[in-house]
């Protein structure tokens, strides 16, 4: 044993006092002292605000939402990333604008960390003068950053053009309230170093594959920046074209008078205003509303390739035939202030009052402010909290109930258990899960009820008539019936 | 969206900064604001120290050990529990000891982290008095506490016996150095509300199969704390329990005489010293070293429990025949001060100089100090990491080569996009995971080369006598071999 052993299976204290001889009595793991501070400080446990345990159906249905997506974005090619859930500050700050930075988790650094802190900037309590010299990590943001990050330390290791996914966790410091968390887990799936629209249509493909296995009925709208810039040229108030964007983006939010009220806030003339509100109430296919823009685009000489992005993007997926996902080309979809330069998609579930589900886009320039210019790619993502409060809602697709044990062995008294281990091994290598209620003095009457309450569906009972002729009785619990079966024939039939 | 949607998909920037009127322009997003940034802070990105990324064939690496070691978990009955990252550090503080504290990560408050701070602290520098008021939270150390935190929160819900695993990341403070992260997985699983000892004879049987399935040649080190209790009885040194633990836990990395020195500076006399020597040099087999004990436990009226409960495990074990696991009774094994009450494990990979790979061990109290008493089980943990640099470093039992992309489609020219498009589908809906390079541009042998440097073992080429008559040309990338087959041929090949 060359180390403490205390990133391997150590489970809690360790012998590092002792050895530096000044003897550490961990509370908490001893016995009498452990009473004493109980009387001392018997507080209630609690979870942070905004946290949450997942229990095993949770995390069963997770994982089922997990794979779904993970399942997809490998059988297009994407490659698994795991960053680490600390990141510098100087990799974090500045990149989520300026409540971005107010809702990063901080951490403090280790010892004496006032050690180099400004004496007086502490006595003013100068909070923002003192941070830069108490904590230089943070919990990640967003896989964005990090992705962003990992590209520019490894671009020259990198084969592009380069698919990574990645599923992990992300931490802000929001206010928590229902649906909104300190810690919820995003799925992202990138692709950089091309400008083909076959990655936006690769992307389009997934979403119709996922939502189609989850059995969510999904609408996609997609836009593209460039577009929003041409109509913003086209109705001359280009130099408004974020606080346009801003504004059209909560069309569904507050309504179409609305808009038409805070766009004439922004300077914008009503003749401006209602050409835009008749660019933005265009009808028709998608295609039709496409090429009437094309038409008032090239008639001013405005920039075509969005458009031209747009036509191939959508050109493709009709070839292809998604029938279980709504595609809708939406001039109304801005995404605000963001990276993206290109294509933006937003998916919203329309049978749920839940908002987004899914969102992503293009970018021109993904590392930039790490150095390396001139990444360019394309990205969605997904939240699984809303997506499992969505199949909460209108039920799973998948059957869950066999997921956990299948089979609990209750020997009536000590002889069995030997018969019990033996035929647990064999029930076990054919890959079903099976327990074994441990304290045989127990009463069957509660060992059945254990297994009733946890919802395993059979039990096996070992007595000794059972013993004696080889046999095992399978009682399935939901219906009370009992067979005697050899163990060949109970391992087919649990694994029915 | 009655959100900001930054929860969900929202990838980067908001717009909350424009709602309230002030516009926020993440430098990070706007092209021309983050040219001028690189140009003020052109900083090369980094980790944190003792952090690490995973690339695609680490994650599928390391996944493969997780889900062998969940495998077996689940096989036996446990469930799954996840915990957040963060825990109060009320829940964390004084569990690990002295030492422990100081590696615990704490979580700056949100906001004006300083307002609530004492004044005299502060300009004192006094990090100790100034840490309460400024940080509430940390990140988990191990999974035990939270467990037990979860165990007490949830404690009217459980059935007990309550099996549960948890496999998730723990961070650590630790100096950073090779093998020694600061952010590390371990995968733990406990069974609380039994004091059955066919519990330790189901770890023995998962440790037994997780190292088979690994195949990493394993040995268990096992003892029992009572045994060692008995021990320190037998030469009448009781009152220096602790230390002697302590002493001969050192063995494998002092020596024999190191442990005696040691012994002899507690204040134990020649004769006891020689006595617990003659103890731990017991020769024979297992169940042989044991009934010697017994004997001798006997002999002065000591407390036989933990020979029994050894005995029990013992004998269980052979009649198992866990051929491939060698189990040590180890006198010699104390892991140190902790809360193990009763057996304790550790498991070594004796091909490999890396310290113990798992431990665990039997505990009578595991949530005293949330309030709840009288909470026994019994538990392990394996660390990700070194069984990761043991495969590393022997070899994996598994070919991974086919984990990734299958097949690469490289049309010649753009009129083959929907023709590969059409394959794309039928190849992925049978399961297969396969890339289309986007750019048809770029020459034919670059495309191919792009294949070999990702490992993508076939490339499938379309070109316009392959449209023509409905044919793709499959290459073997390794071989060169290409063959001219449909598509239904394509998907066997692939699959074969």
């Amino acid at each position: 044993m060359e180390d403490r052993g205390l990133q391997v299976g150590e489970r809690g204290a360790n012998l590092e006092g002792h050895r530096k001889g000044k003897p550490t009595y961990p509370a908490y793991f001893c016995g009498r002292t452990a009473k004493m501070v109980r009387l001392l400080m018997n507080v209630k446990p609690a979870l942070p605000k905004g946290t949450r345990d997942f229990n095993a159906e949770q995390v069963v249905k997770r994982n089922f939402i997990r794979d779904t997506i993970v399942g997809a974005y490998e059988r297009f090619g994407f490659e698994p990333l795991e960053t680490p859930a600390m990141e510098l500050l100087s990799t974090l700050t500045g990149k989520y604008g300026t409540e971005g930075d107010q809702l990063l988790f901080r951490i403090l650094k280790s010892g004496d960390f006032l050690r180099s802190a400004d004496a007086t900037a502490l006595s003013k309590k100068d909070a923002r003068a003192v941070l830069p010299e108490i904590a230089e990590k943070g919990l990640r943001y967003d896989l964005t950053v990090p992705f962003a990050r990992y590209v520019v330390m490894n671009q020259h290791n990198l084969t592009m053009p380069f698919r990574r996914y990645q599923v992990q966790p992300v931490w802000r410091a929001d206010r928590p309230q229902k649906g909104r968390y300190q810690e919820f887990w995003q799925c992202d799936a990138d692709v950089v170093g091309t400008n083909s629209m076959l990655s936006e249509v690769e992307f389009i493909q997934i979403y119709h594959e996922v939502f189609q296995k989850l059995g969510i009925k999904a609408k996609l709208r997609i836009n593209n920046r460039k577009i929003l810039h041409g109509m913003a040229s086209l109705i001359k108030a280009h130099e408004f074209f974020v606080p346009i964007c801003t504004a059209i983006d909560k069309m569904d939010k507050i309504g179409a008078e609305g808009v038409r009220e805070e766009l004439l806030k922004l300077g914008l003339s009503t003749e401006q205003v209602t050409q835009l509100e008749q660019l933005l109430a265009l009808e028709g296919s998608n295609m039709m509303r496409l090429n009437e823009l094309a038409d008032r685009f090239a008639s001013t000489w405005i920039d075509p390739k969005g458009i031209e992005e747009m036509w191939e993007i959508l050109s493709y997926i009709s070839q292809l035939g998604l029938e279980s996902l709504e595609v809708q080309f939406d001039l109304s979809l801005a995404r605000g202030l963001s990276y993206y330069t290109g294509t933006i998609f937003e998916v919203v579930a329309p049978d749920h009052a839940i908002g987004s589900i899914s969102g992503g886009g293009r970018y021109d320039d993904l590392t930039g402010i790490f150095g390396l210019p001139d990444v360019s790619g394309v990205g969605i993502s997904f939240g699984l909290e809303r997506l499992f409060d969505i199949l909460e809602e209108q039920g799973w697709p998948v059957d869950f109930s066999r997921t956990g044990t299948r089979v609990v062995f209750l020997p009536f008294e000590a002889q069995g258990i030997p018969r019990a281990l033996e035929c647990l091994q064999q029930v076990r290598a054919a890959g079903i899960k099976a327990e074994l209620f441990p304290d045989v003095d127990v009463k069957m009457g509660k060992k059945v009820k254990y297994a009733d309450k946890r919802g395993i569906p059979f039990a096996a009972v070992l007595g000794s008539d059972e013993i004696a002729a080889g046999t095992i009785t399978l009682k399935e619990l939901a219906t009370g019936n009992q067979e005697r079966l050899s163990l060949d024939e109970l391992v087919k039939r649990l694994l029915a």
